[in-house]
């Protein structure tokens, strides 16, 4: 077991000190300094070999998306990403996988300011999972539960491209080689929209990241504001690639149920509406309207504004 | 996998409602108000199934363990343990495993006073990790680089039963039935050292639990602060049940260097050992002085005030 405290020292090189962490990797316990006047939120989330990821996923990829899944969920509820501690359990030690694990791991902390204030080294079957830690404004976040009827559904981006990347990999779909390499990379590196989310904070009434399908993240929204809503399909924000690969109807069927799209989906008022997309756009971040929340309990689907049930059951997510 | 989102039901029963936490278990993250004037602390520990706990170690010790390891790091920075992430990876949904792992988890947290705020539940191997928080006042928590020469050192409670359970296991030892008993149940439901860890925290130069074996985890101590250290094993705190089930120097031997403790190992200057003894016995804590820090770099063993040579791989360590 002495080789995998070795491991610990892929992890002191880290390229991040955060001014709140007063003690990081390396004793019992890091140790935080809270600014006065913050919240700080709080996300867990594993990924495992085989079930998160397809097994013979890149040492860099699985890095990067185990950190990127996590920054999703802080910038969902409108935080900025502040500091990590990471479990990783391995089945053996392999010098040039840690190395390229790291890569993804610690880029992603660089770009964002985050700190890896600690975790665990364990020998058993591959998988990651990774708390993440952020701050806010005190009572300023995000949550599921905001949403009243008739405020606009917004996403940010374009959904369905990491599902499309999958159902290539498992041989459903043909997708053109370039093309694939595309949507491969936003499969493998999800980009978490951590400055979307803090943008948002001031405009939005609920948000969510979109990891288990718009439809399913859509119901979490409903379930927890208690609220129904509507989905526009043609409204859809659809790449390219996924209109050239796909049917239409399959290309809608695959945004409204795949998942590993780590985009955000949110919520906001009639009367939020042009101060949010006014302060998006000076950001230059690209997000789209699909729809409305209402007053039912149920999630419905229209197409130029005619009523059509769609068959989200057509592909299986892998996850 | 819809059978695994049913698994959240299982923790949004628990008993602890912590008063920093705004919002718990439900949302993309929970939300923490940190009080005025603490640090926070943050640790992660995994437990992997045959790797850190036998395979048919009950599914409440299994609970129980993974929240104890994670308490006991908080409790060796002298914190007070607040809130806990946790990722559970399972490989089938079995609800009264479940049931009973949950008991595990929230029997503990009940007791002191831990708020389970979110987490993950994923399917694969078993394993789990918990990501523990405490606070301390500020500027105000043990580390393990604090220690200087001269410094007396001390541990809690008695060292190498649950060592010696785990060598029963094996079929190296035999222990009289009775007496396994008592010894499983310090494997399988260590008692993190919660309040010990605070009062220390008013007197000790340095702390650590008792994780990976004495001598391993005072070489922590030692290498963190630079100091070297002579250990009196005639002083070490053996229980009956150890010396009853080994012959002496196998006995100091598992004290030594058997893992799974859980109890602190701290130091303290001259000047604080009574006040410290003192505090302790007012609060029902048994500690023993075990030897003293040195100026040299090593870990040395003295029987009688004679220096002696102990072999200390006479046993495998099960982690």
């Amino acid at each position: 077991m002495k080789e995998f405290d070795l491991i610990k020292h892929f992890f002191t090189k880290q390229p991040v000190k955060h001014k709140e962490v007063v003690l990081g990797i390396g004793d019992d316990c890091a140790v935080i300094a809270p600014i006065e006047n913050q919240n700080i939120v709080v996300t867990t989330d594993t990924l495992v070999a085989g079930v998160h990821f397809p097994l013979d996923t890149s040492p860099r990829a699985i890095g990067h998306k185990s950190v990127a899944v996590n920054l999703s969920d802080i910038a969902a509820m409108g935080a900025a990403p502040s500091w990590i501690s990471l479990a990783l359990t391995l089945p053996e030690v392999d010098e040039i996988w840690l190395k390229e694990f790291c890569a993804g791991v610690f880029d992603l902390c660089e770009f964002y300011n985050v700190e890896l204030i600690g975790g665990d080294t364990t020998q058993g079957p591959l998988s990651i999972t990774i708390t993440a830690q952020g701050v806010t404004p005190k009572d300023s976040y995000l949550t599921r539960s905001g949403a009243s009827k008739g405020d606009w559904l917004y996403v940010t981006g374009e959904l369905g491209d990491a599902a499309l990347a999958l159902q290539h990999i498992f041989g459903n779909v043909e997708v053109e080689s370039n093309n694939f390499t595309t949507i491969k990379n936003k499969l493998d590196f999800p980009k978490p929209r951590v400055l979307a989310g803090q943008i948002i904070r001031e405009y939005a009434s609920s948000a969510i990241d979109l990891s288990d399908g718009l439809v399913a993240d859509l119901g979490h929204i409903c379930q927890a504001s208690n609220v129904g809503a509507n989905i526009a399909l043609d409204a859809l924000p659809l790449s390219v690639i996924l209109r050239d690969s796909l049917l239409i109807e399959d290309a809608m069927n695959l945004a409204l149920s795949g998942g590993d799209d780590y985009e955000l989906l949110f919520t906001v008022s009639e009367d939020n509406k042009i101060g949010l997309e006014t302060a998006l756009s000076h950001a230059g971040i690209s997000v789209t309207c699909i729809g409305q929340t209402n007053a039912s309990q149920t999630i419905s689907t229209t197409l130029n504004n005619k009523s059509v049930t769609i068959k989200t059951t057509g592909f299986e997510h892998f996850a």
